[in-house]
Order: C-alpha cells, then structure tokens, then sequence
C-alpha cells in the first residue's frame, strides 16, 4: 500500500468493473469517512452528509433506475457514439460492497454563509471537495470508486428518505477491487481521449 | 515535507494571513498542476482551465473587488456577526506569490458529456475534484492555499477575459506560507465550529 500523495492521485481511478464485494473494514471506513470530512467547506459550513447503503434492496431499486437512464442517455447518440457506448459498463453498484450517497445541506451554517452570498453554488463546491478527499483516501486504501450519476435527484432522494432540500449530489460504489486499470475506462473503450494539461494552462488572461 | 495522504489531508488549511510572496519553483507549479489535471471528470470530459495570474494590476483590481463585496456580506449581518466579520481576513491575494482562476467550460466533450444528461451540474463537479487535488498537492509541497469566493462571476470574466459561457469556478491564493494553523480560522475567530463527523452519517436511509 502506497500513501504518498502523488502516487494517490495519478493511481486513482474511476472504477465500474472491477468490483469484488469482500468487506470494507469498521476502521477503514471510518479513516475514509474522516479524510471526506476534513475537507475545506464555504463559510465553515460543513453542508455533506454520508448515507452507507448495504441494503440489497434499495440497490437493487437504484440500480434498475441507472439502468432505465442508460437507455434514455443512449437514445440520444448517433449510431458510432451508440457502438462505443453499448460497450462501456456505467457502475458497480451491485458488485461492489456498499455505496455512499453524499449529499448537500444548502442550509447548513445558514442564513449567511461566509462567502456564499455571491456564488450560490459555493456549497456544492464544497461538498465535492469532500468527495474526492474521500476518493483519494479510499484508492490509498486500496480500494476502488465509482462515481455513478446516471440517475434523477428526485428518484434518490425518495429513494433514502432524503429531506426536501437535501440534494443528494453522488452515488459512490466502494470496496475492494481486484486492480485498477492504468487508463480510464472512458479511454480504453475509445469514448474520449485525455487532453494534454499544457492546453489547459493560461497566464494573466485566458 | 510529508506526503503521506492523510497526513496532508488532515494538514491542509484555507490560508488568508500566512502568504510570504516568496517564490514558487516551475517544477512544483508543474507538480500541482498535473494533480489538478488528473482529477475524474463527468464522461472523461475535463472541463478545467487554470490561469495563472500573477500580473499585479489584475490581482489589485480583484483585490479591490473582493474588498467590495466584503461589504456587502458585512451589511447582510446582525451586529453580533459583524463584529465577529470584522475580525476575519478573507483573502491573501496582495501578499500571495500567485493565484490560480480554475474555470469550468460547459460545452467541452459536449453535446453528449456521458454521465450527465440526468445531473446538470456534473461538470461543475468535475472541476471542484481538480481543485481539492489541486489543494492538497501544495499541501503537500508545503504551499498555502486559499479559495476566495468574495467575487461576482461575471466581474472576473471580464478581468481575465474568460470566454461567454465559462463559469470562472474559483480563485485559489497559492505560495509559500509561514506556517499552516491547526485551526481553521472561522473556528479560531468563533464564526462556527466543526460538527462530529458521526453527525453526518447516515445508513441505507437518511
């Protein structure tokens, strides 16, 4: 197991397939839930909450739900993009061994949210800092993640009994894995190539 | 130096008051750029920009800005909080060796960005995960780091002449710092004060 940072993040992976559904150790869960916590939030506000999902059956509903999604995203691609797409598995929701639903609280640390009052959105920024703290830590772990959002807030948020308001913002499927690919799945499968970093760069002005 | 992954996550800090404007390496830069970039995105998407501002007439013109809507956060406030406000420095964008603007570009991997046509804001989230690798790669390196949300998006648009469409997500202070507090300073200035993270989870429903 490799800690260091560096390592951490280039090793991370968006993980679908590789799933094996051994336990997730009390301690280990609890060091990856810590890291998503410690994370910077706007105003101090702290706006995540974690629901673990390990019942079968809300599962099973949420995983019928992506996949009646699928068909809707599939629906909408020319034929080449339907090919390549046909191929890619879109989540890991029943192979791997638990999820967590990570949600936003645009309540939290309210009324006035120290430096909130302009960018509305700067909570949800937030609580996705707290996402990949929790990616980076569960990949150091050696475990895998998989990001899935192929879903309806409204469905999920029915789904977990989620308070009206409460955005739950991901789906994170978690647990062991049998390796991590060196390419993402995306790459592999020919969907889209990774864009040099130089393109990305700008100085003073765009 | 520790770059040992929670060891960083549980160091990092939001600075405002720390900056030492002492020079940053362009092989650590290059460093903390390319954790950035290695972030997941939505449908392998990578929807960021980074511009590197170290002009000093921009960073004066910001800074002004920022001052700006100081003020109109502290009118928002009850006599109480204000005073509490008055005592809380919310940016380090004079003393900071550069800042970086992290953008967000909706249309890049469009039309079909795979893994959002049911979430809308998933490339935001996208390029919220850069920022916190971002974040804690200079964490790592030993660098501050500081996300000022005092602006109006459209203001900063104009300032870096980010194209119509590009939401500038965020502007992070970046540089040499004294130290790192241990203490988040709205904590330490009794704006707010952590939660349990037992207070945050949740299981199979909310």
């Amino acid at each position: 197991m490799d800690h260091r940072i560096y390592d951490v993040i280039h090793r991370r992976r968006d993980v679908r397939a590789q799933f094996t559904g051994e336990p997730v150790p009390d301690e280990v869960l609890h060091r990856i839930l810590s890291a998503a916590h410690a994370a910077p939030s706007v105003g101090l506000s702290q706006p995540w909450d974690f629901v673990l999902v390990r019942d079968t059956a809300i599962r099973e509903a949420f995983h019928d739900h992506v996949h009646h999604e699928r068909e809707v995203f599939a629906a909408t691609l020319d034929a080449s993009a339907a090919r390549r797409f046909a191929r890619i598995k879109i989540d890991g929701v029943l192979e791997s061994t638990l999820s967590i639903v990570v949600t936003y609280d645009p309540d939290r640390g309210g009324p006035a949210v120290l430096g909130r009052h302009a960018i509305a959105d700067a909570g949800l920024y937030s609580v996705c800092l707290a996402i990949q703290n929790l990616w980076l830590a569960a990949t150091a772990e050696n475990l895998g993640v998989g990001w899935v959002s192929f879903y309806r807030e409204p469905f999920l948020g029915d789904l977990l009994a989620i308070p009206a308001g409460v955005r739950p913002l991901a789906w994170l499927c978690l647990g062991p894995v049998t390796h991590l690919e060196t390419t993402p799945d995306l790459e592999r499968h020919g969907w889209r190539h990774r864009r040099p970093l130089r393109d990305a760069v700008h100085h003073d002005r765009w």
